[in-house]
C-alpha cells in the first residue's frame, strides 16, 4: 500500500517559495537564467538543503548537480529523479524547480522510510538538478542531460556562448559549479516530475497525467545579411534590409501551422536586430524558428518548405542561410516505467490522464540512459513560460506522492 | 579674395584620425554613443584641443559645449559652427566628427588672420558640439540643438532613457558632461559642415553642396503587446503573438515607398522583441518606423495609412499602439546664407551643387534661432552610418576651406 502520508507538502510549498526568490521577477515569476548568479544562489540552496541531510553534491563539468541517497551499497544501481533549477527569462516559479524540490522531498521520504524497515531498497536513489534545460541563455536545450547522455561532447557544450558572448564555462566557474565530478555511473532509471505546461489535465480534471512520449520538434536559426545604411539618405534602391527576409520569415512559418489547422504548432519566439537603430537600415538579422508535430511527416514537410521558403528570399544583395539547429523525433517513454507509474497513481487515489509532451524535457535525451519517463501536473490556464504559471498546492502535493510512490516500486524492484 | 590656404588639411586630417580612435569599431568605423565613455573621451579630446588654443569650453545642462573666439569684443553676436561627436553603434567616421574637426581648424584660421589683421571682425566666432545629434542611444535626435533652440525642455531630454533604463542625465554626469553654463545668448546664425549621406554630390562630381533644405520626416514606434506562453505546449489559437503584427507592418511600412517607385522613404531600423527567447511566444514588441519625403502631401498619406494599418492588426488578444513620435515638416535654410555659402564655393574654385538633406541636423532646429545653413561635402557611394563611410581628404579640406570662407564673410559683414 502506497504511503500517502509521507510527503511533507508544507516543506515542498516552502522550497517552492524559497527558490522562487531567486531571481524573483516583479510580476511573480523568476528570471534564473543558467549559470547567472541567481542560477548559482538556487544551485547553492540545493546544495545547503542537502548537505543538511547529510547528502552530499556532485557536480559535473556541464555543472550537473548529483547527490545520491544511500540505500543499498554504494554499488547499487540508481534510480533518478530530478529537474532544473534553471528558468525563462521571465519564467514562472514550477517549471523545473517543482521536480527539483519535490524530487528531494520524495527522495527524504522514502530513505527515511527505508530506515524505518517500511521498504527493502535494492537501489540506491538519486536526484539531480540539470544544467541548461531551458535553453534560453545558451543554445540548445537539455544541454546538461544531453552530455550526461553521451548525446552532446562536454567541450561542445562548455563552449557554448550567451549574447553577450560569455561561455557556459566561463559562467559555471564564475558561480562555481565547473565541476570535476562525475554522475552515477549506473542509472537504472529516470523519473521527472513536471507542471504539464498544457491545458489537457486541467481540462479533463485530471491530477495526474502519464507522459506516453514527446512531440517532434524542429529548430532553425535563420542568418539574414544585408548592409548597414542611414534610413535618410540612401535611396530605396540601393538598401540591403535584412529585416524584410525576417518579416517575411515570421509570417511564413505561422501561415504553415494556420495551413494544418494548428495541428502543426509554430513559433518565431527570438529575432535579433542588428544594430538595431532606429536611423540605419539593418545590416543582419538572426531568426530563431521552430515546428513541432505530432505527425513525422507533416514535421517534415513543414521543414522542406522553410528550406525552399528561406533559399528563394536569398538575393545577392542579402542572403538568407538557414540551419536546422534540432531535430528531435517524436519519441516514446519506456512502456513499462509508464504502466509503473499510472499504477503507482491509481493506487495513490489519483488515476492518471495519459498525455504527451509537446516540450522537450531532459527525461528525452534520458531515454538514451536508462528507461525514462515523466509524471505530470496540471497548470492552470496550460500557461507556462510566464510569470502566471501556476499549479495549486493540492496538485503539487499529488504530484509528489505519486512520485515518491513510483520511486518506492523502482527502489525496491 | 579668398584665402585658400589658410586651412591646415593634414592636422584636420590628424584630427579626424584621433577622434576616429575614440570607440574605433573593428571594421574602421566607430561606435560612439551619446555620453557613453567613448563620447566622453572624444569631448575631453575637444576640450584639450581648445584649452591649447587658449579657448575656454563652456557645457550647458544637456551636454552641448561651446567655445567662443572673441574676435570682436564680448558683447558681439556670434557666428556660430559646428556638429556632433556622438556616433550610430556602427557608424563611420566623419558623421558629426567632420563638421566639429573642421569648424576647429576654420575658427583657428579666421582668429589667426584676424589677429594678423587680414579680416576685420564684426562679430565673434564659436563652435560648438551637440549632444545627441544621432538619436541611437537616447531618442529623440537632434536632441541638444533642440533644447539650445528652446523647442524641447531641458528636463525633458535628461530624462530620456536609453535600453538600459540609465537617463541622459545621468550618463551625462558619469562623463562629467553634464554642466551649468549658457550657450551664447546672442548667435547671428549658423552654419554646419556635414558629409552628404547620399549620392548626388560624387554622382554629378561636384566637391561641395549647398543645402536647399530638409525633408519631411515622420517617426512612429509601434508598442504591440500580446502575452508571453510556452512555443511548445501552447495551443496556436492560444497564442497571442506579438511578433506577428510587427511583422506585418515592416513589410507594410516597405511596401508604402514600393508603391510611390522609392520616392517615399521608409524604414523600420529597430525592433525589439521581449521576452525574446526560443521557447516563448514573444509577448510584446516594439517597432521604430520612419517615413520621409520631400512632398508633404506623400508623407501625409504614408501616415494615414500606416496609422489605419495599425489599428486594423489591433485585436482583443494582441493590442497595437501607434504613437508619432517625429513630425518634421519639409523645410529650407535661410536663402540669403544659402547664396552667402555658394558665392563663397564658387570664389574658393569648387562651383556648387544644390541638394536636400533627407536626413536630420542640427541646423535644423537651429533655423529657429538664427539664419541657419549647411554646407555637404560628398560621401563615397552615398554611403553613411556604415563602418566603411569615407569622404576624400581633398574633398574634406574643400569642405573646411568653403567653411572658413562662409564663416569669414559673415563674421566681417
Amino acid at each position: 500500500m502506497p504511503d500517502t502520508a509521507m510527503i511533507d507538502a508544507d516543506r515542498l510549498n516552502h522550497s517552492l517559495d524559497e527558490l522562487a526568490a531567486f531571481g524573483r521577477s516583479e510580476g511573480g515569476g523568476v528570471r534564473r537564467l543558467c549559470a547567472g548568479p541567481e542560477d548559482g544562489k538556487a544551485r547553492d540552496w540545493l546544495r545547503a538543503r542537502l548537505a543538511a541531510e547529510g547528502l552530499a553534491v556532485k557536480v559535473d563539468p556541464v555543472g550537473n548537480m548529483f547527490a545520491v541517497a544511500e540505500l543499498a551499497g554504494p554499488d547499487a544501481p540508481v534510480v533518478l529523479t530530478g529537474s532544473h533549477l534553471d528558468s525563462q527569462p521571465s519564467g514562472g516559479r514550477y517549471d523545473g524547480a517543482y521536480g527539483v524540490a519535490a524530487g528531494l522531498e520524495a527522495l527524504l521520504a522514502l530513505r527515511k522510510r527505508v530506515k524505518a524497515g517500511g521498504l527493502a531498497a535494492k537501489r540506491n536513489l538519486g536526484l539531480v538538478n540539470w544544467t541548461n534545460e531551458e535553453g534560453a541563455r545558451f543554445s540548445p536545450s537539455t544541454l546538461g542531460s544531453a552530455v550526461f547522455a553521451g548525446l552532446v561532447a562536454t567541450d561542445f557544450a562548455l563552449s557554448r556562448t550567451d549574447g553577450d558572448g560569455v561561455t557556459l564555462g566561463e559562467a559555471l566557474s564564475a558561480i562555481g559549479y565547473h565541476g570535476a565530478d562525475r554522475g552515477p555511473p549506473k542509472v537504472s532509471s529516470y523519473v521527472e516530475l513536471h507542471i504539464e505546461q498544457g491545458p489537457e489535465l486541467e481540462r479533463t480534471g485530471h491530477r495526474i497525467g502519464v507522459v506516453e512520449g514527446n512531440w517532434g520538434t524542429a529548430k532553425f536559426v535563420a542568418d539574414i545579411r544585408g548592409r548597414a545604411a542611414h534610413t535618410g539618405p540612401t535611396p530605396m534602391a540601393e538598401r540591403r534590409d535584412a529585416l524584410l527576409p525576417a518579416a517575411e520569415l515570421v509570417l511564413f512559418v505561422r501561415a504553415l501551422s494556420d495551413a494544418t489547422g494548428g495541428a502543426l504548432l509554430s513559433s518565431v519566439g527570438r529575432l535579433d536586430v542588428i544594430p538595431n537603430s532606429t536611423n540605419v537600415v539593418p545590416a543582419q538579422a538572426r531568426l530563431f524558428a521552430e515546428f513541432r508535430a505530432v505527425d513525422p511527416a507533416m514535421l517534415a514537410e513543414a521543414c522542406a518548405k522553410l528550406v525552399a521558403k528561406a533559399a528563394s528570399l536569398s538575393t545577392p544583395g542579402v542572403t538568407v542561410a538557414l540551419e536546422q539547429t534540432l531535430d528531435r523525433p517524436a519519441g516514446t517513454f519506456d512502456p513499462g516505467l509508464r504502466d509503473l507509474i499510472a499504477q503507482a497513481a491509481s493506487a495513490c487515489g489519483y488515476p492518471p490522464l495519459r498525455v504527451h509532451t509537446v516540450a522537450g524535457h531532459d527525461a528525452i535525451p534520458m531515454k538514451t540512459v536508462c528507461p525514462s519517463a515523466m509524471i505530470f501536473v496540471p497548470s492552470a490556464g496550460g500557461v507556462s513560460h510566464h510569470e502566471s504559471e501556476f499549479t495549486a498546492p493540492e496538485d503539487l502535493a499529488a504530484g509528489a506522492i505519486v512520485l515518491a510512490e513510483t520511486l518506492a516500486r523502482l527502489v525496491s524492484a
